[in-house]
């Protein structure tokens, strides 16, 4: 079946990557681009405007998720849905997030190419932030859309120059109110995201079709430390309680804790940190530390946040700091739906792809997506596992091969019964 | 002799105080006034107001260091001099550097008042950019008039925002070259800086007046670590090379290179931290840390060096990372001058203000105006010794006691013969 098995226009979608790329707060070949920032508005536009230029129907919601709508012989059942994001965190790279954008949006192409006619209509999602580069949290566009977060909550949130998501929602012209973006009950019949592995296992066994059967749960902490100041030079080093050793204490017992947790897959990172008043001849009075904790079972993630707690207390004592610790999220992990995840591996056969079914540690807009829908993911090699640094790099053949499967498993989604 | 013991205006020199902490970056009571900042350049602007309305001829030099003469009778001599500096870090108090600059002002005013005549020129200093904050560097402004610092350094300086020294000083409208800058040999008799203690003996003791006879020697160092980045779901804790890990033992290893260095005077601070690319969910693949040394003597100082440097090595090769190192400066300790403390011991006796010899642990403007003349600095009281926060505070009594010794000193200097 021709229209089962589309040729995707490879060049094609790899010139539309290296434009994306371009649009960036950094100096190519780096990508930076922030929810909101300027590139991300050129990014949003840009797609935009393929979309349209593909014949897709496009919405934006109150949060900037953009909708992209390929209209089915059924419009309303629940339709077919595929997406990811193109925010990017300061100094990635160029595959994160677009390839499932652009790819989603080829494979629509290949299918139109070929004389498909879908029954569900098929829908590209582009996600808002994902990256929780502005307000610290990860995947608010989706978790929003899938209603998992309260909408408090998302009040609450401040960037770093204490804007909130109203300030930053205003400038990119965005006016409904945020109660409008949780979709309703069988919105979407399934969901099915292409990202790159961001992990080394298919490029070591040169497999180029990654099935995820289930994706790492991830949380995020925010741990203010107060000690006291002082210059640096006439305070004497017994006296003293500085914020940013007790932060230096707490970062290698994070370390700590995620080795050892009992299981090889907790990995606790801390990658952001604030110190204050930052400068070098002043005793830190203050530390912030954000720390990043992921695991496929919560009972390992669990033992290792307790470590991390217990050592917490034991610095605050020792060094005679405050250290308070705030949760940011903590979010199950996530199970892939067995019947899309076999469509997809049946798609993949026909087309002569080995595949193979894996774990994301990584998390994605499909984890809230699978609270509403069946979803899985279509994950391809990356070379040594890179991502979000500059040198992430995917093979075009087997973003092409990626998005080929992805076609033929949206087109057999779209004719699943009614 | 009235000329010798004149009174201080305490309520005026009060005043002033407060109306130049006004002048900050930040939201007073809070003091951030960085090397040509607004608040820096309104701080100068009040300044030049107030020396030209006592009758002091202002000159400013190249880099901004400004000098306010009441010319004496003998206009040919080398002056006597006194000053400190405005500039604050971030997150600073009022009194650090302003009691040595108001307090100076109030001094020569005191004598006016008194009706007293100088015979040498006595002229008042306000040094550029004691603070270290925008170049790394402290003493800037004293280090170039003692000529101890090469001029090819002073290009090579870049602040965060990669800007020179002269691009800040054209846009402070500071246009002589800075080969001008260096004094004539001679050009001073003695220079006396009076300042708050920034430690917690004076009051502890509670004594008036201390003296200082040494100033401990400062080092500063940039160490720049390369890891390597990563997603912080994707990369596994066994396979991370995290820079901001071997930043955190490297803080940790300072601290105990100080406590190991054999002198309790050693104190050793990492105060300036830059992670990259800071990202809650990015393993961190570079790290900047900023590391303050000082001591008394070179012997400890050198020692902890040694020890860091040791520390250093062992993190770089157990963690895999690159670490560099880069001196920012490495001073001497300096003396007081024995004559110059005799006659300021002299004066407070006199004012029946009881003194004591003591070691000043932080730098000052007098390190490296002790290369070119005979030196000393008046000590006064600081609440429980803090300094380089909002919190520092001094009682205006013993701020009027050090101005009134400073005038007395100043007086007997102007006589000392030709």
């Amino acid at each position: 079946m021709s229209a089962g098995l589309p040729e995707v226009d490879s060049a094609l979608l790899q010139k539309r990557i290296q434009e994306l790329s371009l649009l960036t707060e950094a100096t190519p070949p780096v990508v930076t681009r922030v929810l909101f920032s300027d590139a991300d508005l050129h990014g949003r536009d840009y797609l935009r405007r393929l979309c349209e230029d593909a014949g897709l129907s496009v919405r934006v919601d109150a949060v900037g998720n953009m909708f992209a709508r390929w209209k089915g012989s059924a419009p309303d059942a629940p339709a077919v849905a595929t997406g990811s994001h193109t925010d990017a965190i300061p100094n990635a790279g160029k595959f994160d997030g677009v390839v499932g954008v652009l790819g989603g949006l080829a494979a629509i192409e290949a299918l139109q190419e070929a004389g498909f006619k879908p029954m569900r209509s098929i829908e590209l999602v582009v996600f808002t932030a994902e990256e929780p580069t502005r307000f610290g949290i990860g995947c608010l566009g989706s978790r929003m859309l899938a209603g998992a977060i309260p909408l408090e909550k998302v009040r609450a949130l401040r960037d770093a120059e204490g804007a909130t998501l109203d300030d930053l929602r205003e400038r990119a012209g965005l006016k409904a109110p945020l109660e409008s973006v949780a979709l309703p009950e069988n919105f979407y019949s399934a969901f099915v995201e292409l990202h790159i592995e961001q992990g080394p296992l298919l490029e070591r066994e040169h497999i180029p079709i990654g099935i995820v059967q289930a994706i790492a749960g991830p949380s995020a902490y925010r741990v203010r430390i107060t000690g006291e100041g002082g210059h640096a030079g006439a305070v004497l080093m017994r006296g003293r309680r500085d914020a940013s050793l007790a932060a230096s204490e707490l970062a290698l017992a994070v370390e700590q804790a995620a080795l050892d947790s009992g299981s090889p897959d907790t990995v606790a990172t801390t990658g952001k940190w604030e110190i204050f008043p930052n400068a070098i001849n002043s005793v830190p009075c203050g530390a912030t530390l954000e720390i990043d904790l992921r695991d496929i079972t919560l009972e390992t993630r669990d033992r290792a946040l307790m470590l991390m707690r217990q050592a917490s207390d034991s610095i605050a004592s020792r060094r005679a700091v405050k250290i308070a610790w705030e949760e940011i999220n903590a979010d199950p992990p996530a199970d892939g739906d067995p019947r899309t995840m076999g469509i997809t591996e049946d798609v993949a056969l026909k087309l002569d792809l080995a595949s193979t079914r894996m774990v994301s540690r990584a998390y994605h807009d499909s984890l809230f997506m699978a609270r509403i829908c069946p979803t899985t993911m279509i994950f391809i090699p990356c070379r040594n596992g890179y991502s979000h640094r500059p040198e992430e790099y995917s093979d075009p053949a087997h973003i092409a091969a990626g998005a080929r499967v992805l076609a033929g498993t949206l087109a057999r989604l779209s004719y699943e019964p009614l």
